[in-house]
């Protein structure tokens, strides 16, 4: 069976100038791996015609699927239409269907109370060469283009509308026209070792895997991802990914924290919830990420009650009762406050586990005792509190996260203990 | 003077499954564009020989520099070192100030109790025809290549590793070497109008703007930007920018939030230091996100007090003081518990401003009466409160940050009318 290869080629200056970050690309490239199609290139380009021009030249040489988003708004910046049109020798003409729901979208849901505006009634022209796909959250339809048994799809660069178009269209077409080889993964995750380590611990094993198998080391905020990734036949592949998948488990054992492809606080959410136990945040430096990770989890609120950001001390010493002769003599940076904190929110939260975070995320701030990325850490319930001083080097931002994984980390192997 | 050109290339099969996203690539243009480089082509690969080779071979037609990102680990799938030593012709030898480098981390940052291992030492080798490009931060160093005149930079992936050697080398390098056009940028920020609406206010001034001044639109949460890019002379640059531009404020007036380059929460955080007034935010629905937001701004401890999320209602009963009566008849999401919400935490941390939100996010938890998407949101001091209703149609993470980022401007206009 042969490989169905894809390109995706993203359109517009933004990209090029980094003043946004193309999460469209991971997206995409996830949802065409799961249906087996390998994307083998992504490339991008400004909004510029000869750029875009050759793109697609060079990507239909080398994929038979090329995905393009972008360039398609109402703005004179944007090309990317027109020049579709012309390379695929087509004309613009206004597509009613699609001139209805740019409509019903501006009267019913955008709720603009004056007429549609002439650059709006073209968001509905299309080349008279492609399959409008219905673009549902939006005005910029999808286009599908067909060229020398190549197929191309335009879409608009918006996340949620190229989800939409994607998922409405785009996935459903490929699976009807290709069939595809099986791709296989299986992901964990570990924590508390790097990667040379890791990568010591399993070389025996990694040597003789067979060669469709192929094993990727993923580290992140100090964790390391471990995905195998096969492709082959399908009973092949998951027969064999699953026999090399239970030994690298045993592999790498102290440090698994999941043999799932989710993320810490996804882990720490199904433990509390599969333990039927609540948690709560104090946070002083991460200023609400931990909370705010927590309830990113869909159901999060079967087992986190809340969060008390103390980033001002008065708000430590008035709310969560931290002794201000305690933040006098060990500071708000020390193992003493960071455990009543602890205390003070499991008073007022009533849950079974509270964390509490407190440290000098930078770029000022920073003393000689405790310089910049000094955080200490406490985990606990009622009758035990875990506290650690960690150190991070990087940006605020960095050691923002950092310090809100490594506590969700600690309260994770907490609660593992405590069982 | 011609324009100097890059391409970068990030390498490794994690950014083609999707399974990261690719935040590199942005800040380099973004580096590359502050000093005048032209970054026209971007381009990500995995971890295969002949595309990383075929890579090289186009890029290097098409730009001056080259940037190489990724597949520089300690770990057998990594073979981005070997690749370049034979694309050079090269050969790998070890460099004796990288192992000493490697050494001292493993012993002194690491704090690894252990001998070097052999892949870590290997950590050290180069092709012998690189320039090696210390790396403070990590063990793989960067390495600088010629060839046909173009100059090719390999770094690691990890990035402030990365980020460290392009400030630490080069950015500089690159100035030394080339002499370069100028490249300026002015940009604004824009809430309550859409593209389409704004393009039409601006039409007439946009369609005479001068050849070598591009103008873009950048559509984020339903906010827009407005950016104006020129690469000429400097002199001529700059003025004609700040005349355009002069002009473009006027147009926009009404809508304009800021007339930099800067997020809404650093607005807000700007009026607050300005006027020397405090800030604490009563959070449902976002679960800490709004008080992440403030606080990733540097300095903010000088006007964000803290905050209380209050994910649970037994949290906005107890610690903010929302009466049960009001959750019986009017809901969690509901005027009347924002309002209440709104004013409980402003009594417990006694701040000139407060923000409370409710809401539901998503997937789950919508009703006919209120659909997942509905927030309320209220802003407001101790004299005066108002609050406001919305509907966002994503997904949960989506939801959140919009919420998030209207209820900050909500207080921004609370803010500018209270002044």
């Amino acid at each position: 069976m042969t490989k169905i290869t894809a390109s995706i080629i993203t359109i517009g200056d933004e990209l090029l100038i980094g003043q946004v970050v193309d999460t469209n690309s991971a997206w995409m490239a996830q949802q065409l791996n799961n249906i087996g199609v390998w994307v083998q290139h992504r490339v991008a380009v400004g909004d510029v015609w000869d750029d875009i021009w050759q793109a697609l030249d060079e990507e239909s040489k080398r994929s038979d699927i090329i995905l393009i988003t972008g360039g398609l708004g109402p703005t004179a910046d944007d090309i990317t239409k027109p020049l579709l049109c012309k390379y695929f020798d087509g004309k613009l003409v206004m597509h009613e269907p699609t001139l209805q729901h740019v409509t019903y979208l501006f009267e019913y849901v955008f709720k603009r109370p004056m007429p549609l505006l002439d650059r709006n009634r073209r968001q509905a022209e299309v080349p008279d060469v492609c399959t409008v796909l219905k673009n549902e959250k939006g005005t910029a339809p999808g286009m599908l283009f067909e060229k020398n048994g190549k197929i191309f799809i335009s879409m608009p660069g918006v996340p949620h509308e190229m989800q939409g178009i994607m998922q409405d269209h785009v996935l459903d077409l490929i699976q009807q026209r290709y069939t595809m080889p099986h791709i296989g993964h299986r992901t964990l995750l570990t924590a508390g070792q790097g990667e040379s380590m890791l990568a010591e611990m399993i070389k025996d094993w990694e040597e003789v895997l067979p060669s469709f198998i192929k094993l990727a080391y993923l580290p992140n905020y100090g964790m390391v991802r471990l995905r195998l990734t096969g492709t082959e036949e399908k009973d092949l592949v998951e027969q064999e990914l699953d026999r090399q998948f239970a030994q690298l488990k045993v592999l790498v054992k102290e440090y698994l924290v999941v043999d799932e492809d989710i993320t810490m606080n996804e882990v720490v959410g199904k433990m509390l919830k599969a333990a039927g136990k609540t948690l709560a945040t104090a946070e002083s430096c991460t200023g609400g990420y931990i909370a705010h990770l927590i309830t990113l989890v869909p159901g999060s609120s079967l087992y986190f009650k809340g969060s008390v950001v103390s980033y001002d001390n008065s708000i430590k010493k008035n709310v969560l009762n931290v002794q201000s002769a305690t933040l006098e003599s060990a500071g708000a940076v020390s193992k003493e406050t960071v455990t009543e904190m602890q205390k003070g929110i499991l008073n007022i939260m009533h849950t079974d586990y509270a964390i509490a975070v407190s440290g000098v995320m930078g770029p000022d701030g920073g003393t000689a005792e405790k310089p910049v990325g000094t955080v200490w850490i406490a985990v606990g319930d009622s009758q035990s509190v875990e506290a650690k001083k960690l150190h991070f080097r990087f940006d605020r931002k960095r050691n923002i996260e950092l310090t809100a994984i490594n506590a969700l980390n600690m309260l994770r192997l907490f609660i593992k203990k405590s069982k």
